[in-house]
């Protein structure tokens, strides 16, 4: 199954990918930073600092907390964080639609049947290909 | 300054993004593995390593070596390298396009005049956003 990752870099040390997107995503869904953190396997300080990273990008808060009550506050997305997640995932799609003939050639190229049928061309050096991506 | 970066996931271990065009762009242009390595400041093995990650997804060569010689040999893209590198340049121009809009109302969000405008919003946190990043 071939599949599109885009990242926007806004000047030199702000980026929005698909991580900042699937936490705000999650917040959202789940109504807690903490679960939010959990589910993507991160740790609840991993994931404040990074709703601070895309609050400084953008200049405003993304997700909104309520401290106390019964089981110790909640989270949502602020309109900011919403409208963030949809315009990314708006460029997710218009992207992938977009490019999706070149992405088939590719992936012809690559012959998706499975990765064992490309690794038996090879056989002497499939150590090393394991350990090597980007 | 905004940008886009795109990765292409084919299957779940074999994924090509910017990090291996650039390595495959600059050993056409070098003809050399090793100077297309220190361009992005890796070691040889590393890029050596990718190029072999690269076969292993596309089943077949993209670099041909040639040992001895002069300077020890030289290197450049097949046929395969060659189409990979075009094919994925215009997978990013065709998604830049396409997102255009989305990626400007975005930029405007995030103020893209420069990061210490957008701290000064929140100046007692600025640390912890320094380090986040994703």
């Amino acid at each position: 199954m071939t599949r599109l990752t885009i990242r926007i870099d806004f000047g030199s040390q702000t980026a929005f990918g698909p991580g900042k997107a699937r936490l705000l995503e999650l917040i959202g869904k789940t109504g807690s930073i903490r679960r939010a953190a959990a589910a993507m396997e991160m740790s609840y300080r991993q994931a404040w600092l990074l709703v601070q990273a895309v609050e400084a990008t953008f200049g405003g808060a993304v997700v909104e907390t309520a401290r106390g009550g019964v089981r110790g506050g909640g989270a949502r997305l602020t309109v900011l964080g919403q409208e963030l997640l949809a315009r990314y995932r708006a460029v997710e799609a218009k992207a992938s639609q977009a490019v999706r003939t070149d992405v088939a050639a590719l992936a012809k190229l690559a012959g998706t049947q499975g990765t064992q049928h490309r690794r038996s061309l090879r056989p002497r050096k499939s150590r090393a290909r394991k350990t090597a991506r980007s």
